[in-house]
């Protein structure tokens, strides 16, 4: 175990996000019936939960925006986890949702991670508008990641290229919206040399856009995986509806039974 | 093995939430980076990933504020679950969120449902608008809970008493925006037979008015839990990060050691 | 929420399965180290776990072979979910196992706790060894689930007919070991009345049999689940393996996402 | 996403596992219901799925030794979570147990995987009866985790010292069952290196031990956390069936609720 834990005790307990008495129920300072109900969306109550404080108008925008378009990209193996998981307990709606985000991990939503740690290290907030040779700052963090062999965070990807089309609307938000800065500049620098190094389409995708705009809000790089994973609850409650009602687990699992006994059962070679 | 399974073969699976190509994102029909990204909140998706349609002004209204009543609720036991898995995994905030989620069944959240199909139960959509006898339902229906010693799904709460704040407001939103019929109506006559045949305060709990809403959507009852599982996934993201930030699963935790080492340990009488 | 809930209050918490001080672990009153390792099998220890108390040479035998049986059933829904999972998150192993877990519901593993509970219902364990009427009592449940129009627990297997052969094998080491009665006996009689009336081969399948031995045994029925949650976590980390080494969850993904393109994307009609 | 997925497509998926037609259920090439039921143990068929071939009577002991080690730890967060779960979803006892694993991260469970990576990395199995200087490979290998701030895995605990009673005793077993080789001489010598430069006292823990062992069996580094996620399950279910019998989370929730309300309640200064 870390010895990190040790030391942890600590006299009293608390938390700033919510309370509750038999009349009321505060959440984040505000009244929930009488000062939210009604008057925020979904996104912004996000939003509110998640810094503490109200969006402007325009960080609406941005942060409905990048979480939006985490929500849904059809059948992905976290769609079918949970569709497979409710063929074998509809009952647990909730066990099959959270079926499908434990999968949100380093290779798929959580790359937002990786592509927000990879550029406030490049960048610490504290050096932004200092200045800083961007240009310089995006050959050094490419040569640090092929000199260890690991691909750039929120490059690539297999099916959207030479362009992810969910990327040039996020930044053309960002950027309607006072966004857009030095993070978003150094992403797109940070792209260019990474596919010249490596002569292959890089295209900036949708989690390196979004994990960018984060950085341009300055949310800590440990809670933007939360966002894709926030989002992906809301995309798979639609796919246990649509597997409820035109289901394709049992067709997958007995062709994928099916293949295997031919490669690999008793008559296979 | 359910034998209810059996005969699912079909030639072709399909699907119409999404799909993609090199250069196009659709959900549910509609182009994501460009009729949907900047268009709309994070609540209006949830409703079109949902029904495949674009929510009214009224829906949009209504529907985010139920789905926002339940994304956070304080120091709930989902809370504490997904805490205490983020102090043992902090690398896995995807598999905090859904250790949270997998408790939101019978009990909690998943209340929701049951008022729900309880309501559709008593009042079949084809039955709206012909006239039915709702006291009599009313009455109907707490006998049959009573007769099976069961509870009333979405009656009764152990802080909010004699009423849920939460309630009265959901109702006044509905209400206001043309959501408001027969199935909020019968509720509130079940509450008012059940208070009285037990002697307890029964109010109507958030879950139950958001069963009933739901109701007046036409939401099948079996997705009615998913609208809670989506919200309490945002609520959760909030508690780990303030977890990570004034952590107090490891002390909550070492309580807990000790007081079973007190009463249970080698001393113990 | 349920009102179930409310008065549980207690003074002080405890537990009866551990505790531990800097030089010693006791599990279920016995020195870890000293009483448990390398004195005890791995079932063995399960048994201990869940009864307190060590199980004798014979409940061995047969304790390990009902959890066992549970292990391994090839490529199952479960399976593929946690293969899915993984190729997400690969440094999340643990997630991976609890994404294949969470889909031991009322269709799958849950069938065993179906069979059991439907075992106890008809033959309450007071009434063992007092004469009843097994025929009638078979009679009489199968009636109970036609008129109910659901699937009797236990019974029936989309691929192993007439004989589920794991069946007859679980019977044989329970009777060789004092473990076969009337539990066994009436599960026997159901399966030949259910055949009858439906027409259909409905053999005694390995959740039906495991679940008349637990009643043989005695266990709850609420707890009959969690021997094939704790069989399939060992059998799912074996999958887990094998996707590292030869992984079929991208192509299985990619096949699915191609056919989808076709059935329902931009060309389809 | 990474492009490390691209072009893993294949012809045919396959899988070494199991297969079953009608009349067999083959488990790693044996019959299930002949050659392993009633002749194995559940730790056996653990080393048979993990590893395809049968445990010799030493490895079987070693074996069910580091597995059953893991099964139990009293009150840990992982049991708070499956408890605090089932709590709200007592109809999914299969969702507590995923919950419960979920926290199985690089903090508790899942550093038996960063001590046998470390020794591994160390010393490679090739390097194996080459004469390697351990003594001088124990003081690379602890400056190395030094320099970079970070915890040597698999050793200190809160709790257990200045000795971790299960370390010595699995020693012991893996010594009398011929698993004792360099890779546990090599963890001595790092636990006495950190002890010295650190200066204070870091026991072996259980899963430091139990990773040396793993490397001495040669098991992947990858699946080492496995064998601690599948002990786990079995613990969750002990804890499951004691929380329906003698709930210990509603009291820990309410005070925890309770306690939040005073330090961050409306009366909080």
């Amino acid at each position: 175990m870390g010895s990190g834990l040790m030391g942890k005790r600590k006299e009293k307990i608390s938390s700033s996000i919510a309370w509750s008495t038999p009349d009321k129920i505060s959440v984040r300072g505000l009244d929930l019936p009488n000062e939210i109900l009604g008057h925020m969306n979904l996104g912004d109550l996000a939003f509110l939960q998640l810094t503490g404080r109200k969006a402007t108008p325009e960080e609406s925008r941005v942060f409905n925006a990048i979480v939006i378009t985490l929500v849904e990209h059809g059948i992905t193996p976290s769609a079918l986890a949970a569709r497979m998981t409710y063929m074998g307990a509809p009952e647990s709606l909730q066990a099959a949702v959270a079926a499908g985000l434990c999968g949100l991990g380093t290779v798929f939503v959580g790359s937002m991670e990786g592509a927000s740690k990879m550029l406030y290290e490049a960048l610490p907030q504290d050096k932004l508008g200092t200045g800083v040779d961007l240009d310089a700052l995006a050959v050094e963090t490419v040569e640090k990641f092929r000199a260890r062999k690991m691909i750039v965070p929120g490059l690539g990807h297999p099916v959207h290229k030479p362009v992810d089309p969910r990327t040039p609307r996020l930044f053309q938000i960002a950027a309607e919206n006072g966004k857009s800065g030095e993070y978003i500049e150094l992403i797109q620098k940070i792209q260019a040399v990474a596919e010249e190094k490596s002569g292959k389409m890089l295209p900036i995708n949708a989690t390196g856009a979004i994990g960018a705009i984060c950085c341009e809000f300055g949310f800590p790089w440990k809670i933007v995986r939360g966002f894709g994973v926030m989002a992906r609850s809301i995309g798979l409650v639609g796919h246990i509806l649509e597997e409820s009602e035109n289901p394709i687990s049992y067709e997958l699992w007995q062709r994928a039974e099916q293949e295997i006994l031919e490669t690999s059962g008793p008559g296979a070679a």
